[in-house]
């Protein structure tokens, strides 16, 4: 079985992830932040070490445990909702962040303009600033598309958003642990991540951060541990966006995931960059195979059709005889899809991860040209 | 070390629920529902396996995985809210639903009335009718105090929920597991659980029941694997509900709990029974204790105070000096607290699993006679 499908989840998570999830379950498994017993106290430090250790990784100020990156994505744009503006998007956008923002847009009017790159393979501060308005309050930028990888200038992007007064979100779910992060060199005023892709870490945790200028309003609303009293969500701590009780045994793998893309951070980019350059290259040179991944963009995902080939076809041709898993159709993107002339046939796509290896690769072009002589 | 905050959490899990997660971390990592190769399948079967596992074990129509129980307690809430209209909930709710409804009171002009028990130990249909006006188009009610245990006769306010024409909606946070839920035979709209407490399953999971009739409006956006090309989220299917990834392996967790529940029901709950009744009876013969649990009920939540103490100091002395863990203070549990009376002092709590002993409970109830003592 080859999993070239690390994009939607990593499959293979380091034995440390692993571990850290059976202590969440074993040693760490009270309620953190709920009672004051030592068990409790434990899990709680637990917690907020993890917690600073996501701050850490991304340079910010505050991080949120949030259901998932989905999650993060619906604080950073329902809680700062501003009615009657404008929000300026990009074409790479995944639904997790397109439909909070169309839906938000349906509900409050406000206008939303799509951003589409100029030049092939990234995505520009140019792009986006010819988009802005007097009112454009937010700009939300996937800053590594989940379909053919392409990039999204970021720093620039940052620094635009600055200079107007516009707030930054950026949408982290596949750069992270690929491209370093920093919130405050790359101005990026909140982020989401999806620690169960590129950070090794168990499904079940997603991370917005957010730096202290920003003002955003709780999307959930119940138990923190605080102010037990009140009725209302308290307006003050980092609890009051962790209503409910959070999901620790994750959280602890999610502290390990960190630890070991730290620790091996340059070892597994070069892998997925050499991984990535030989699928590419090989890919393109067969008969009939159009890559959209550019050249230059070796994060590991290669999107690609075979003539006009549907992509579930080819993805279900690979699955049954093949034993190779890639994804097929739309990945969730159909700004992206709208953008590539893709909607009816989809893409498939490979995606890789530190587990992958050489071999799999070779297997994979093996069959790709099979399938494009059908 | 004894562990007496399972009402928080149970700290000890069986060993069926950590295979499965195990398993969710290996063999079914893929991500359920979003490719359509083996692996991805395989683990889609598996979840929704858990769902119909999930549904029948309260006879529901629909499941929905959330975050945790409060993130289903605000779908619930939030996903049906009426404007200018009118709230029933009690003085048991959890800050879970307290939070949400009080919320959304203020945002949407809604009224809200407060149900006390007018005979202790249990909160009656009377309790509720008398408060009951044109406009009431929710009933919120928390099964079981997670202060002191007091029950909710769910049955017949689930009739006069039905007759009536009111969305009903239990808090099953801490009754699952201890008291079997019936969503049919109890009239039941929607239903919360808290998976973590007494189905034995990971933090990181919850779960609404809702029934086919009931139309609940998502509170999150983004990708569900279904209807790619749609900006807006789709409007039919549970995954409307369940944007983003899913946390398998605390769905599989969740499964397995379930199945040891269900396997050892009888069991589980006369050793809970006969634990508190024994702690209930010790607690209040012992002088300048005042339990709050009613003597009949015996569900594992006991909530007393000695003399004036405060609570958040007993619960630190058994901590420090006894080795012993409980909850003191509020307990999310606000409206509970001025029902009782104990806003300032708040309530020991001592809570019950399966896996405590009867050893542990006389070393506890010495504990409390030393303490009373000084």
């Amino acid at each position: 079985m080859i999993y070239f499908d690390n994009s939607a989840t990593t499959l293979v998570k380091p034995k440390e992830v692993i571990s850290a999830v059976m202590e969440g379950l074993t040693k760490y498994s009270a309620n953190p932040g709920r009672s004051g017993h030592k068990l409790s106290m434990l899990c709680a430090s637990k917690v907020e070490n993890i917690r600073n250790k996501v701050k850490k990784f991304i340079n910010s100020d505050n991080a949120v445990f949030t259901e998932n990156c989905t999650d993060a994505l619906n604080l950073a744009i329902i809680g700062t909702i501003k009615s009657n503006c404008h929000i300026i998007c990009t074409s790479n956008e995944h639904n997790a962040s397109a439909r909070p923002i169309f839906e938000m847009a349906k509900k409050y009017n406000i206008e939303v303009s799509v951003a589409t790159p100029s030049k092939a393979g990234i995505l520009r501060a140019e792009d986006i600033s010819k988009h802005i308005k007097n009112n454009t309050y937010l700009v939300c930028v996937n800053h590594m598309s989940n379909v053919d990888g392409e990039i999204a200038d970021i720093e620039n992007i940052g620094n635009l958003c600055k200079q107007n007064g516009i707030l930054f979100l950026v949408d982290g779910a596949q750069s992270a642990g690929h491209i370093k992060l920093d919130m405050k060199k790359f101005n990026i005023d909140m982020l989401a991540l999806a620690p169960h892709k590129g950070l090794y870490a168990p499904q079940g945790v997603g991370v917005l951060g957010f730096n202290n200028d920003i003002e955003i309003k709780p999307i959930r609303f119940g138990g923190t541990g605080t102010e037990g009293e009140n009725v209302y969500q308290p307006t003050t701590s980092i609890e009051r966006f962790e209503s409910g009780t959070l999901p620790t045994p994750n959280i602890l793998g999610l502290g390990a995931g960190i630890d070991f893309v730290n620790a091996h951070f340059d070892e597994i980019n070069s892998k997925i960059d050499d991984l990535s350059t030989y699928l590419n290259y090989e890919l393109s040179q067969i008969n009939g195979v159009k890559v959209y991944t550019h050249p230059n963009n070796s994060f590991g995902v290669i999107g690609f059709n075979i003539k006009d080939f549907g992509s579930t076809e080819v993805s279900q041709i690979l699955s049954d005889k093949y034993n190779i898993c890639v994804r097929g159709g739309l990945h969730c993107a159909g700004l992206k899809h709208r953008y590539l002339g893709t909607l009816e046939q989809g893409v498939v796509r490979a995606s890789l991860s530190y587990f992958n290896t050489f071999t799999e690769c070779e297997k994979f072009v093996r069959a790709i040209k099979q399938i494009s002589k059908l």
